[in-house]
């Protein structure tokens, strides 16, 4: 018996490829499916079956597209928002026996109502369960948001209570499966180890810690999340089931490469594209397509559903196609389809003459003396988090999210220069390209932020 | 946190790298451990610490290797047979804190005297083990095997005992991994499952169901493993520290090609080098350079340390590159870096005018007859393990081990005509090469063998 | 500017990717077309254009879909039977520019009516042609095969003689890129070298040797050409273009694997699926489902045109799945996309307790006995073609080509054992295949074949 | 017959396999030889030769460790300055045959006293060559430089040009294979098509359209080109042969990651390692290590060996590590192995609380307004070759070479403000980093340089 961990970085996603012998399942499998298929031909198996533990909201889910390329029925819990068209609605206690295991759903609602747990059984050596696929019910050091049904928040913080003791009474000895890892924005304090079990949860996850089901239900009614505006697309998108990504650039391929003098026509258009430069925050720094959002590869995930419309034409700017190759899947798996093409570097923009921008990276040692002297009316705008600057933050620095940066923009105040910050410089990066595209002449990025700001004390 | 686990196909041998942050540490390093530091690296880690579980007897162990290209110390248990000579010796209690990590050493001898666990403590989270490494101590689903000090069967069974309740003690909810999976020589009743929590082998391993220590030494005293003769070759190599293999053919490179004049010029040498064909079984069957030894390059890590010898040099006949190039670390991992050469497919070979043999298979049905009408004087021969043999057997038929059979030729009947058979016909064309190397000339195979004659009652 | 080649092995199929900066132009693709954009992207280019020197008869053009990737319109030379659905049509003299470079249309009909040459001019260089692309008319050491029209044989002959003459005009210092090489069915002497000029050609190709147009049309009026049945299937697809291939399962993919019950249940059904065993000989003469052809994966482009139906399931049997994943995209580029499913060797097959065929191999010297003593009633069949034959034969052996071994079967005498030979033993094995399948009990295979029989004189 | 180019960028180093059948033999090996071992065994053949056309002086020959590796004899001409140790001497006319080709020696000098060519004759097909490796003695679109030995300037001149005679001789029809494509330093003005004839060479290759021995000397001796100081390193290593790189890293491996701590404290040492951060200029610009010399991954091999002394320790700062591994092997072909490790992005650094610098990058038109208003006491530091700087410059700006920059700095004046100045950036950006590291604290960038200058006007 198997489970293979398919971990995909940024949206910190974990689905796995659970089989034995001949036969193998999928819980929770992203739009790129084709991986799932490739182990299992690696194993000598073939996918019988797809299940989900719940509907996704940060990602499209690759069930629909995985069941026509295997044939393999989806199994989904029950959708009080209408039935999930490419699946049949399973049950708590719904069995399913492929290879010599044994898959036993639970239902555990909370973080979402169609939410389902499987529980593992290696039916050929014992009778407790192995290990469970826990969805977003738990996680390895943390369990689901509850805050999906902001008017129903009691009654489902209650629900996860219970779906929580349900899944512990399956014993200390079960392995836990959860369906996101460190780095989720569907939980806040994942561990960043990435194996568990529910004995370790018992005793050390923060959350199984509380006295009783009020206590629990109070905190969970305490914490906040955010919601990417990108959410309401996947949920559309997981109830009809996505199709295949445009397969116009082939799988695992980026879109074409374009030139300069290509480039600056296009964004002459009436409808210009949305340039995105997924270079690294020092080489955006140092020179860039004037109105470009910075978004570093690996932060995609995370701010793509944020800064970017879903119906916008997007054209990457990227070091190098490998870089490209990176940002498209990224992009696709959540909805990002229409990746026009790709300007490899900013030396070919400037030899063509095309004028670039810069935005200034400043030291903690420039930024502490501009607090302290108040000098060349620098204000401070922290992107953080809330919970981030409520743990720490500098003396008079602003606050708005850089996720909120786009939309909230008129907060800010016209004529006003602004030093951003982060914890480390990426997200102010993020932030700062959209104030400067905005209009904002007076931007630079304070490179380091916190980071630096409590290293030298 | 991350374990990573690296599975050595065959050998069924598991190591780990287990790391946090910008630091990792190995535990049972390979042979070919560059993979080792592949990982390490994509993780942005840099390996720290190397820990052998124990001396390792059915591999060559990477750690002095591994150590030389990172720099990272070796620690080892106290081994009685003397120092090893790549490492330092850790004892009970010893700690060590790489990332925000702990490993804390226990000594669980028993398999060998110098064996240790490794407790893995996530130091940023909970007090209790998180998992636990066992080496050969304890398996899924089994235990060590305590036949290596014969005259003191009794002391080493007690020692294992005591290991194993110092591991339980650990805790339910502690991850287990092993040194090895299913299909490893180092235990003979390991499930399938790859996974596993002390928890669930408290309960369901046989071996821990014993009602006191007595039960289980008597258990142990019973048990009968096989020692292949390379197994002493191991020992020493894996006492001094290996060196790279030979790297005259480069990484992940086999031999060279060979002409079928070349090799049968070779073959007439003084000392000719050993034949041994990689091949799949049917392949070998249908034609095969007669002197040849079949070992299916699967097979290879069980029966080349049972049927050839350490010193001897060999050219492999593969059905194409990709199949030498997977026999080549196959052998090289137990020692046998003297590949001379590899001849791909035997189309050449019989085109070049060059005489061949051939093996004939049999069917469950002409099996079948024969041993009901006894005619043409065929004798079963069976050559699986004395487990196999005594949980079922076909009346009549003799038994001679696969693994012995070159060392015990002279039990068999010069003139007599044999039907080797095993659990499908793998092992059967195995020894059957090498009876008709041996120049028996009657010998054929029972093509399905045990499965065959259950699956067709 | 550079010419990437792409070889397909087996078919001998070239085709190229030449461009220069950021412009690329692919001339002949294969059905699986990722990999030009694959090669384009890779050298930061983009595909602008899609040539094909002729409708293809031995292959699924590839042109259509990989219009429909890039964007990029196909070119392609008048023809005859009608329009090519996705293609413009281009005439003499029609010139293409991108990067720097320049392809210039030549009409070069002969092979086909609709054959074109592209030559390509370095514009930053000099005024001379620097290569040009042959398609089928010139080949490396021979020249394209002009057997598709036979009423209209001698003035085909004649139009490729004057293609011959424009093309040597370009003068000798021109590479030569052709679309096949050595192996292909389209021409019967090419060379063995991948690279040439004409200038080498019009000194050493024996088809440019020739004193008149009158000489050469009487040569080429004497060739012998095989037309396997297939080739009608592939003048319909590229009239029409074909479409993707059938993507159930994905991308490199082989069928998914099926166990023996399940392959034995579905061999019982009304209209059975086709067996395809594409191991090594050896492996098939061992053992094999009985009813099963044997095509060696390297065998199955010049032969699975011949002996299988366009509209056959077929299930494949293999040593691994990189064998099937060989044999998957080799049937696909003709047109054979119905693969249900794989069994991944034959151990399984017997274990199951399933019956197995065997097809003795008898070495040279057997046979040479057979045929000086006429003992045992053998007849010699000899598989090789026309040419081979003609060249050399064993007295007395029977011949029918191997690739018409299923249509002209009743040419046999039923009841009669027969060996079968070819050059090696390969094509011998896959009509003995046949043979066997078709109710002939007596067969077996002369391993070596005429090669042995000349090596041992 | 097969020639297969292995390409290596940045030096446009061309080497060759070549053979047929079974055998094999590699023109002009790098020292990170392993990739002809596997193609000639992907390719099913034994490396037999090792041929070099001359003693490189721009990269560490792998010769030495192929033949190691192989155990196949290497083969070089005559060195006046010594017998070449690992190789034994082939002088004109000797000739070597494996598979059905044949080598033929030609003694080319001229470019260095012991250059060779080598004719390629295919056996079995014709009697003229069919294609000749001509070293650095004929390029495509140039011929070799000769000035190497300034004392005889002339001389070798007309060696050179009997040399291009003696090739031409064996006829238009000859496909050319050089040591060096467009971009090496060999050679000046090549061709960036990647294929030719002799023909083609003949009557478009500039250098070969001189109308007499004396015109072409007489060109020959007005060229100018540039030795950086690591040839004379390259040409002792290339005498003794150079071993393997040194393999702590293993293949394919780039040094670890070092923490951003980690290397302040390194950086404290008396005796530092230099910093080499090859990311992208604009990255570079944006923020980087005080006192690091920026070298794009792709300007290594051109700019390493003017700007790195050949015995300095080297920490890398990378975007990631795949361009730490794209950056290490083109540090070790020119002999710099002394990789200490790897800085993955500038992000911890600042994080850390270290200190960072910047380098301006300027557009296009501030420079204009700089140059026009004369303000701001900006002087123009052009750092182009002599060439470029010949045929187009900017009124005004001082000329040094960039690969000249660190050795020259006295020429520049203290206090002075530049801005430096290439084609395009890139090597401003190198040339601007050694000024800063050297304590010119007024330097900026003109980012798209001359290109950007003539495409605007």
């Amino acid at each position: 018996m198997f489970v293979e961990k398919v971990k995909t970085a940024g949206l910190a996603h974990l689905s796995y490829l659970v089989g034995a012998g001949a036969e193998a399942a999928v819980v929770d499998p992203r739009r790129d499916c084709e991986i799932y298929v490739e182990i299992a031909r690696a194993r000598g198996a073939r996918i019988t079956h797809v299940f989900e533990t719940h509907r996704n909201e940060d990602l499209v889910s690759g069930a629909a597209r995985l069941a026509e390329m295997t044939g393999a029925p989806v199994h989904h819990g029950p959708n009080p928002a209408g039935r999930v068209r490419y699946a049949d609605c399973v049950r708590e206690g719904d069995c399913f026996r492929f290879g010599k295991l044994r898959l036993e759903v639970l239902e555990t609602p909370g973080h979402t109502d169609d939410s389902l747990s499987f529980a593992l059984y290696d039916e050929g050596f014992g009778e407790q369960a192995v290990a469970v696929f826990t969805g977003d019910a738990l996680f390895i050091g943390d369990v689901g948001r509850t805050d999906f049904y902001p008017e129903r928040a009691e009654e489902v913080a209650e629900l996860l209570y219970d779906s929580l003791g349900k899944l512990l009474r399956l014993g200390d000895q079960t392995l836990v499966y959860p369906a996101h890892g460190a780095g989720s924005v569907c939980g806040s304090g994942m561990a960043e180890r990435e194996f568990s079990s529910l004995g370790y949860e018992r005793a050390n996850n923060p959350m199984l810690q509380y006295a009783d089901r009020a206590a629990f239900v109070d905190a969970k009614l305490r914490e906040r999340h955010r919601q990417p505006p990108y959410f309401r697309l996947m949920e559309r998108l997981n109830l009809e089931g996505a199709g295949a990504p445009s397969t116009r650039w082939g799988r695992g391929l980026a879109p074409p490469p374009i030139t300069p003098k290509a480039l600056a026509a296009l964004l002459q258009d009436r409808a210009p594209p949305r340039v995105l430069d997924v270079r690294a925050v020092a080489a955006f720094c140092g020179a860039h397509i004037p109105g470009a959002v910075s978004m570093p590869v690996a932060m995609v995930p995370a701010f793509a559903g944020w800064l970017l419309e879903p119906d916008e034409t997007l054209v990457l700017v990227a070091d190098d196609r490998s870089q490209a190759e990176e940002a498209a899947p990224a992009l696709m798996r959540i909805g990002y389809d229409r990746l026009e093409a790709v300007l490899v570097g900013m030396e070919p923009w400037a030899s063509a003459g095309l004028s670039f921008a810069t935005l200034p990276m400043v030291s903690v040692n420039q930024v502490a003396d501009r607090v302290e002297t108040q000098q060349g009316g620098w204000r401070l705008l922290d992107v953080r988090d809330d919970d981030e600057v409520a743990a720490k933050r500098i003396d008079g620095a602003a606050h708005l999210f850089a996720g909120d940066v786009r939309r909230r923009l008129d907060e800010l105040e016209a004529g006003q220069a602004y030093t951003v910050m982060c914890g480390s410089g990426v997200r102010a990066t993020i932030a700062a390209s959209v104030l400067q595209a905005s209009g904002i002449s007076q931007v630079d990025v304070f490179m380091g932020s916190m980071a630096a700001w409590q290293a030298t004390g």
